[in-house]
């Protein structure tokens, strides 16, 4: 039988050195928990912890894009990945952050067409010019968002952000990540 | 005039946190000038040491891929990409590990079809796949990888590798990142 | 502000021709709501007969593939098109067919390398061939189908339904339609 | 040897059910021969059943665009999507319904670029966004259909006609369907 | 009113250099006009002198590729290339080459499904393969053509002749050439 | 061992007929080396000839683009082609004739965003439009070249040369051509 969570080794909480098991325990705490991605990643130490601190620094960032913003960035662009994990976790993540149980999956399914105000389209074309085919995008791009308002901090944002996720996709994908089962209904029901 | 590194604010390495003013400048030392990639990633500080942290991770790792292979990934996936920086500067890398002043130019141009060894080329195809269409990505790519010999850990190397590059791509991208000129020339002559 | 549910004229079921009605209105009766789609073509009732008709004809058949293949195809293909309203409402009725909360999104997001049993994998590979890229849809196709064990009449079913949805998609992206909001939560609990 | 006609079963006029053979039938008599897409899909009465109704709901359609332009979305798409039996086919009524020799065979072998009037061209245009990659299909390619003059029915029928013959299409690519021979020669005569 | 022949001016033959008067002359005395290729390059004499020379060398060359065949590999790329002049044109040289009034029909629209002998297929398949995303052209392609019994001569003609109409069909797209209408009927008759 | 400069047979420039060794030796004395794609092409020298001819009826033309503008077309063109030969040799080409070491290999690495001057740009952009997708060239490409002043002789020149490395890219890649060893280092240091 196939690893049901990746193609590569998987770590445990239990097995990773004090300040990552630390760190993911307080995550895997707060969400009832131990997120995929960090089983995955365990086996190699000093990625996981530059991952955690690359992740941190663009997504629990203060000022600029909302938390809810950051996240439509990243299922955006997932979703024109076809990234199935980041889809599913950050999708739920997305759910709850906009308090909207139908956006993340009309962002995932169609980033292009999605119906969004002109801020939210701005941040997603944007991040798809930047995630597809990264050898075009130019000064055009920038000039459409900053017509929409952002300013250069939250279009660095957008960008590193898009870019962060460039590499959590192919990390996603080089494993074979499952989702865990929890994320598909976290969300789902307007409170 | 536009700004001759980056789209966005340039840090040099006097006005760096400490820790990063120590750590680039080692590198500024060894290699005679800074990387302009560090000067356009400074002013984010927690994003440049995340960078900085994951790149040696995967990049100065002691066994599994040679130092030479390492920047073939990065070669082929950025040339792939048509991204400017990386090709030109671990162009410049390749051609010192690798002792070969044409080989860069090749992978560059058309990492498809270089004429490579077996492992190099196994190499290549692996990151290729996952670099580009990546949700195409699947056992057939690592079964050819296999068949070539490379092991868990070589696979895992060239995977993550082509991750952080396809990052790194988007970085260099989004800032119209320029090269620094020194790049352009160094491992052209054989020695 | 824009309708909300088709860029066209949206037809309620008391304004349906009298056969229309009987037949639409059985299926709200069952589902508990008119099916979006329903609404957006009833302004050319013609067109809307055919569509039940042909719908019924693949769907609806007996013997070959199960009603939960016949999802999966649709639910593939409509991912691969990145069709949101098809995504959403036949994803909704694939997790009820095949008793699975998880399986609808892991098929919509990544219908390429989703994990599925051999015949279920035929299937996808199969409407995806033709679905995307049909003019180099060939012999090689159906030879892989047969391979798993399609017969000649499963082959036809997948094709048909794949057909099907490259039109029910267009109609889709033309219309800009959405999903009634009861899909995004059916079928995603276990019982 | 391969089947001459299709992939799968080939039915003949006399084998359909009685409404068919005289629909069919009555096609045969003003042609002159038996269209071979009646008789690849005649082994499936209800799918042929439905495929016709819904062709003479979109072709037969009183008002709106005229024949020829009904025509013109057809071989269009048929084009861009490689389908060698609709383009001969439908090419062949394309010059009897417009009159004009050569048109089809522009039209089919670059639709993008062949020289139409305004209207032609955004009858067009509509067809292939639609057609090609539909999940960017928005309100920009709807606003420039609306500046040329097109009404919103008109509209509706360009996308219905372009999602009915991206189900032909497919059909045919499934079947390997062979164009009558009677097709190739049919209006290339001036009158 | 735009040039019914070309973007650019147009030479008639009086207006031509003796060498190439004399030379298209004999063209337009054995066809019965003068194909429009020629009179849209005759403004660039010596470049026309270069594309008769080469298009002589290759397509009038003795032994290897028959005639037919050679016209093939013109039809087939051009198909692909969507070059409407070139598969008019060629076309009907196939037609007349292959004494088949139907084959051009099905290669240009769909090369790559196209019924062909394996010779046929593994010709075409070459063409294409060098055609299309020539950067990935490589020894497995060379393998199947010769596998298929292709000579190392036969193959650079296919290669040869593909390249050559790389730059036609870039030409005729520069000009928007239109073809003579006296091509549209030519071999359409079997005798 | 393979052919270190081509797959197929190459020819030395003692073994040329008169006129091409005499025309190929003053380029090898003004090199200091014979090229090889004149070696590889040396075998069929109908074509080779009719090759130099075209060549340098487009690229020694008085008048119009200037010759490092020639060159310009050759790199972006070839660099978007993927063409290792193409892109070393007239890399070296275009340094010495624009005089900067650095523009080679950022027009060949991403020639659709390399920072150039207007006209720069516009002549590059026209060489991409017709090289890459030419089935979508159109007369908005035109206009834009118009727009920065280009002439329609300029004009003609751009697209001819675009045309004429179509088809030296693929003579390349059919060969899997191997660039001289002495162009990677020609025109790198500013004199």
């Amino acid at each position: 039988m196939t690893n049901p969570v990746s193609r590569f080794p998987v770590t445990e909480l239990e097995d990773l050195p004090d300040d990552l098991r630390e760190r993911i325990g307080a995550i895997a705490e707060k969400s009832g928990f131990t997120p995929n991605i960090f089983r995955a990643l365990g086996h190699r130490p000093a990625e996981l912890r530059a991952f955690l601190d690359y992740h941190d620094a663009l997504m629990e960032r203060d000022g600029g894009l909302t938390k809810a913003e950051r996240e439509l960035v990243v299922v955006a662009t997932s979703g024109a990945n076809h990234c199935t994990y980041c889809i599913v976790a950050h999708g739920a993540i997305l759910r709850i952050r906009a308090k909207d149980p139908e956006l993340s999956d009309q962002v995932a399914t169609n980033p292009w067409q999605v119906e969004l105000d002109e801020r939210g389209r701005a941040i997603v074309d944007l991040a798809l010019a930047l995630s597809r085919d990264s050898a075009l995008f130019g000064e055009g791009d920038l000039a459409m968002a900053r017509e929409a308002g952002l300013t250069e901090d939250e279009i660095w944002d957008v960008g590193a952000i898009t870019a962060l996720f460039a590499m959590s996709n192919r990390l996603a994908h080089l494993t074979a990540l499952k989702p865990n089962p929890e994320f598909y209904l976290m969300g789902r029901q307007k409170r």
